[in-house]
């Protein structure tokens, strides 16, 4: 949760008046996201989501990602649209930082799971998967498999004293993981598209139990459609003591299949996709863990919640009942 | 040229104190580099270079980046060598921000090209492909092919009023230089491995005519070979009137060749590659040059430079008399 940057008020006015949005009422930070300064800009029209990017989005790639959001509400999908300027432009600068304004989405996201929210998540993560197919511009998953391995040789000094013998576990699930890989050695390569990367509750608004919206996607790439799915079955389907919860999972297969159902290749790849994300969530967790100094603004996330989910699917037999 | 970050002299202190390097007797912010705060720490031991993370580097791709820089000195390539604190880590935080101490390479960048300096860059990136080889984790190129059309897409607005037609030839240049990359369609693809990604002369040490040092590894990635040369063409064989510099480019070829003979594909691949890398160059200026605040301390480049290098190449016949 973070505001990092304060922008001063005449700039904020400069910038808000290059787009045809009316005037400035107000504009308050927002503890949504923690990757980029988030902002609540109310004006004499309507709602707006002011955001400045801060460290880990590659400017560069910024295009890629409002598109792919311009894109996808295109296609009707509820996400945030990111509103053009006067100069027909979507990405401005504001107070130092690549600043964007987009629509802003009501809803609120769950903070008690219950299986329908996985169900509609499911099948709201599917249409993102069908609607982002005419998006044809391609982003490679910078934290795939491929990221893992020099992760994981920062954290083998300090790992440990996270928890005893966590690294050498580590190295064992890469090692099961990378060859298992789909489109690795004898595994088939799966359908693949644009994916969300990042569906975790807090980035799924909903009303009055539907899905509303969903919001964040600066983790969005290009990749296998099942392995979003696995993000997610990481993300929804335990509960606070990491216990493993079938009914959500379940719940979200089914919804996920009410809009495009799962090929068997896809289905068969799903543990060790889901194996594979939680290696991925741990990994990032334990080097922020061990990176982050005790005054920093921002809490780490505990890397363990990863562990036992990480435990759970490499020891899944195929096809899991849930499945 | 920026340094970023103030780092208070406690915060230093302490930084430094966790490294077994001697105690600091200085330590001053040094204008290389754009990306990140760079620093001249001298200690009672030695000089080291500290740099302070900014935008643009994901911290999660830090430890690839370390990675590569230490494994490629412990292959005997003058590069920053990370340097390990007391825990062995080699990323520590400093001023809220990823950093990391490397050893400090003595040289000077060549601020007046000539033939010979291509010749010996060309025998440095060579010797960089080979001795990548062994560092097996891999990092797509982030900045490859599939990043250009959105980048177009966000320059679509105002990119003719940087130069009248110049959307227009860009969409050209997609349209051509997309079908025709290696691996696409019957294009082969080529031998690949770890390159430098950045080759610039601003890049590049040397000492009495000879290279001593190549830094600024936050480009590299894994990819074709013969990249990363078109990258080097476009860098070092024109003049400051963008003209073409037929004996650099000779140069630059028989210097690599000296260490590693490029293919026949890889030969007649060279023209497209090097027109893709004067598009990316092109494209990633402009999109600066564009969204740069009038005010901002960091002075864009000139993308029209760049313009010529691309008309330049898309120019060529198979094969060029020069190469």
């Amino acid at each position: 949760m973070a505001v990092y940057t304060d922008v001063p008020p005449e700039e904020l006015s400069r910038f808000v008046g290059g787009y045809d949005i009316g005037e400035t009422v107000s504009c308050h930070g927002i503890a949504e996201g923690v990757e980029n300064s988030n902002f609540l800009l109310r004006t004499t029209r309507a709602d707006f989501i002011l955001t400045l990017y801060e460290r880990r989005v590659n400017p560069h790639e910024l295009p890629w990602f409002l598109g792919l959001m311009q894109y996808l509400a295109g296609q009707g999908l509820s996400c945030p649209r990111p509103v053009a300027d006067r100069a027909a432009a979507t990405l401005g600068t504001l107070a130092g930082r690549p600043a964007a304004i987009t629509t802003f989405l009501h809803g609120a996201w769950p903070r008690d799971i219950e299986t329908f929210h996985c169900e509609a998540v499911g099948a709201a993560m599917a249409r993102l998967h069908l609607d982002g197919a005419g998006y044809t511009a391609e982003r490679r998953n910078s934290m795939g498999p491929a990221a893992w391995p020099p992760l994981l040789d920062a954290c083998r000094a300090s790992g440990d004293q996270v928890q005893h013998g966590l690294v050498a576990e580590l190295d064992d699930a890469l090692a099961f993981v990378g060859p298992s890989w789909p489109g690795q050695g004898a595994h088939p390569a799966l359908p693949r598209g644009q994916i969300h990367g990042d569906l975790f509750p807090d980035n799924v608004f909903f009303i009055d139990g539907r899905v509303s919206g969903l919001i964040d996607f600066y983790f969005a790439c290009t990749d296998w459609f099942a392995y979003d799915l696995a993000i997610a079955l990481n993300a929804w389907c335990f509960d606070a003591h990491v216990a493993f919860c079938p009914d959500r999972a379940r719940a979200m297969v089914r919804g996920y299949e009410s809009v495009r159902p799962l090929g068997a290749e896809e289905r068969a790849a799903l543990p060790v996709l889901a194996t594979g994300a939680a290696v991925r969530f741990l990994l990032t967790r334990l080097y922020d863990w061990i990176n982050t100094p005790p005054d920093a603004l921002v809490t780490p996330k505990n890397p363990l919640d990863y562990l036992g989910r990480l435990r759970f699917f490499r020891a899944l037999t195929t096809p899991p009942e849930w499945l």
